[in-house]
């Protein structure tokens, strides 16, 4: 049986990541890359100091699958994303094919947890469709919303409460639901801008890592620091991961803000 | 400088912890356990052996508090709840002041990840407030959420779209959103029998360890499969931990369910 396994290494501190994923990676025969450009530099350079370090006998090999173009501005998102992962499986299937023996380890090194807005795990089901016998794993990571919270000390969810995890894109449409906690992921234009003054956010960028940010506070308070922070970084490193949880100001938590 | 340590030690897989939580571990000189009594036995046990495997020098002390009284059924869900941290902060700042040095480290395991659905952070940020020099740490730790979406081998969220982690006690109240997947916690009471038919349910128990159940399909199909899984399981263990996710089934995904 062949094997695909997606291996979660968690959100950038390069001790969160499990003792599975670990024993996974020790068993791995193929690394493949989707190679994003030079603007993912530094996660490449993660993705290869996580490999030395749990792979020291270099008995692997690395094989890159470009990544094909995509519409970053579509009429139809979905629709766009769903076409970009159907050209990306074709590659994968053929790289598996030609790659891959037929009880061989093949791996994706995922950032974070694999379940979370990532497309690996949807491209490589569409892959096990076309290629009999290949068994698709998922180890799960550390998440960039577990590495945010732990990192402000504060629990993810009010008690018996509803948390709601969204994209900055959703958020900046207005689709904010009542009585709900928000997790916002992927939010490239600042949407957090458009949230009420007295919501409470809990911002942080590089997770983990020695470039580490956060911010939190009142959203009125703190707004233009997040946009400046995230201008600075973005200008020092070429890229920005970031990420944030919002406490709606909502009547029904009563006092209790926690 | 006293240290309080929160660590999340995953969902149930011994091999579900991080790097970082094993090196947490192996600081720690008082790991405090809060007595729930016999139905968490198996719980219990998963702590212990964590300890042996990570703590082999056996350097540490286990200092066990008791879990107040709590009402179960109350008027008013949240108040109750915060009375009952309230009091749980009053005996652990407490321990904390009679076991631990000034320089001393204490823990707590946490299943899952200690951000999720627990009340030690709370409490112990309560803690924090009333003993000067102590700081709270948090290491997370892999969820019940993960190991759940990991074993189905399914993404969290849609393409571009949300997912709300909510409990069965507001699923049984009707809280349901619209256009968007949920996750369930808490449920003890079935709550997914409310949903619509044409819902599709990954259902989980155990995760990760040798008692792993998984169940998924249409909601009409499985609900008396779960409902007889969850109650032969309560008998044999005598205690059930379980989550699932719920794929709503609405027109705003189209045709595309993953």
């Amino acid at each position: 049986m062949t094997e695909l396994v997606l291996i979660g290494i968690g959100a950038g501190h390069p001790d969160q990541i499990t003792l599975e994923a670990v024993d996974a990676l020790q068993r791995v025969d193929v690394f493949f890359v989707v190679d994003k450009g030079p603007e993912r530099h530094d996660l490449s350079q993660f993705r290869e100091a996580v490999c030395r370090r749990h792979r020291p006998d270099e008995g692997y090999r690395t094989v890159r699958l470009p990544d094909p173009e995509r519409d970053r501005h579509p009429a139809d998102y979905g629709a766009a994303v769903r076409d970009w992962h159907q050209r990306r499986a074709e590659l994968l299937a053929a790289a598996v094919h030609a790659e891959l023996a037929s009880d061989g380890v093949g791996a994706f090194l995922v950032w974070g947890d694999p379940a979370l807005f990532d497309s690996t795990l949807r491209v490589a089901t569409d892959v096990a469709l076309q290629v009999p016998g290949l068994e698709i794993v998922v180890v799960p990571g550390i998440s960039s919303i577990q590495a945010l919270t732990a990192r402000h000390r504060i629990p993810l969810n009010r008690i018996g409460r509803p948390v709601q995890i969204t994209t900055g894109r959703r958020l900046a449409a207005g689709e904010v639901p009542e009585g709900c906690d928000l997790v916002v992921m992927l939010d490239g234009a600042a949407a957090f801008m458009t949230l009420p003054d007295l919501d409470h956010i809990y911002w942080g960028a590089y997770l983990g890592t020695t470039s580490e940010m956060l911010i939190e506070g009142v959203v009125a308070d703190v707004r233009d620091d997040i946009i400046r922070a995230r201008a600075d970084a973005r200008e020092r490193h070429g890229w920005i991961m970031d990420t944030y949880l919002i406490r709606r100001n909502d009547q029904l938590g009563g006092a209790s803000r926690v």
